[in-house]
Formats: C-alpha cells, sequence, structure tokens
C-alpha cells in the first residue's frame, strides 16, 4: 500500500503544481485542458443533441447521465483561459475580458438547468434548457473564438 | 459458474464494444475523445493529488468536488478505445485486450471509492483510496502504453 502511494504521489507530482496563476504550472496545462474539457463538453452535448432532436431515441436514464456530465464540464473550460494563455483558437482579447467569463458563467448556469430539466424525465422541458444552453456555443464562437 | 461468467464477459465486451462505436462516428472522434477525458482526469487526479501528498492545504469540499469528477471521468476514456481506433500512444493490442478493458472497469471502481472516501471528509481514508485508484494509472501504461 505504501509503494502504492508513494507511486501516486509522484505522479500526482508530475500531473500538477499549484502555481500563482490559477491551477496550472504552465501555460500550455492550462490550453490542454480547456481544450480537452471542452471535447468531452462537445461530446456529451452531441449525445443528448441526438434525444433531443430525435436521431435517437430518448432515454430518460441516459440522457440524465449526459446532462450530470454537461453539467459538471461546463464549469471546467474556462479555467484554462487566463492571461498568457493565447493559444489554439482563442482570440486574444478574450483573455482579459469579461464578457468572455460571464459568458462561461450564463454557459454554467444553463447546463445546470439541463440537469434540472432532465431530472424531471420531460423531454419538452429538456428541448427547451438543452435549446438555451446550446444556444451559448455559437453565440460566444461567432465572438470570441478564430474559425 | 465459470462458462456463466465468460458468457456474461463476452456480451457485456460486445456490448462495450457495440455502444462504444455507435457513440463515435469517426475513429478519430474516439481517439480525441478519449485523449481529451485522459486530460481532464489526469488534471483533477493532479488537484486531488496536491491535497493528498500536502502540497497544498487540506480543503473537504475541494476534495469532495475533485473526487466527484474523477468518478465520472474515469469511466470515460474506455468509450473512446475499441476495434480500429488505434492512434495515439496505446499500443495496437491493447485495444483487443479483455485485460486493458478489466482494467478500466477496475479504474471505474477505485475512482468510485476514491469518491466514497471524499465524502467521508477524512484524508487518511481519501489517501488509501487516491493510492490504490492512482497506482492504476503506471501499471495500465506500463503494459497497454508506448512512451
Amino acid at each position: 500500500m505504501k509503494f502504492r502511494i508513494a507511486l501516486a504521489l509522484a505522479a500526482s507530482t508530475l500531473l500538477a503544481s499549484v502555481s500563482a496563476q490559477a491551477q496550472f504550472a504552465k501555460p500550455e496545462d492550462a490550453i490542454k485542458f480547456r481544450q480537452s474539457a471542452l471535447q468531452v463538453m462537445a461530446t456529451h452535448t452531441g449525445r443528448l443533441g441526438a434525444m433531443v432532436n430525435g436521431r435517437v431515441p430518448f432515454d430518460a436514464k441516459v440522457a440524465e447521465e449526459n446532462a450530470h456530465i454537461i453539467a459538471i464540464v461546463a464549469k471546467m473550460p474556462v479555467q484554462g483561459f487566463g492571461p498568457g494563455t493565447e493559444g489554439g483558437k482563442v482570440k486574444p482579447n478574450a483573455l482579459t475580458d469579461a464578457k468572455f467569463k460571464a459568458n462561461w458563467e450564463k454557459l454554467a448556469a444553463d447546463a445546470a438547468r439541463v440537469e434540472t430539466a432532465a431530472k424531471s424525465g420531460n423531454l419538452d422541458q429538456i428541448k427547451a434548457a438543452f435549446g438555451t444552453y446550446a444556444g451559448n456555443c455559437k453565440a460566444c464562437h461567432d465572438e470570441f473564438r478564430n474559425n
């Protein structure tokens, strides 16, 4: 057990380091994290979206699982955007723009509402909440992402 | 009994690979998803690890949040590994190896135990569960990942 913990500690030392600037040791780590979190968010948004638009049969349990993941992951990418983390497709001005941060707060709140709707098991409620949530993607990409 | 277990394993492996393939339109999507999920998992493992090894002060609430994320995300990457998804650092034999799938099931179970421990708020319990959980990383990388 002690050996395992030692291994784990060594691994976690490599994986993370607390820096003055947020939770990432290097800007590249922040960029990689936000891109990864966005990818996971997009995948699960797509899965729930497939039910919302009828491409796959509605399954309340699966919808709720995806909605829960979305609600959690929607809070992640913003952690990787900050001064000094230029890279990827983000427009540099986003990194210091209060509106960009506010967009992420709105997204997280809308994602939480998708989860609440999914818990109801009512597809119409899910559709409404999902539409509001997913509307954030394009709006923010149009303003803050280079295509 | 052994035959029944073998049948059950075969069935669940089949189901898992069918559903995983069904979830991604292209092998590249599966590869990108698993790499992203691993990245998110590594980041949050690192954050909890930093508390476990005392590099950052223990905060029961933050520990629980990270443990919850770990428990959810630990179930994700395996969805992106399956026949036809060669790419990245995975050794090709892993994609059809029952032990590789079993490793992910163990990881998910160990991650769930980290969350249970984190809910207790007891750092010693978290350390023990985290050590077991994180021990999976190196063991599986050594066997199934090209470095």
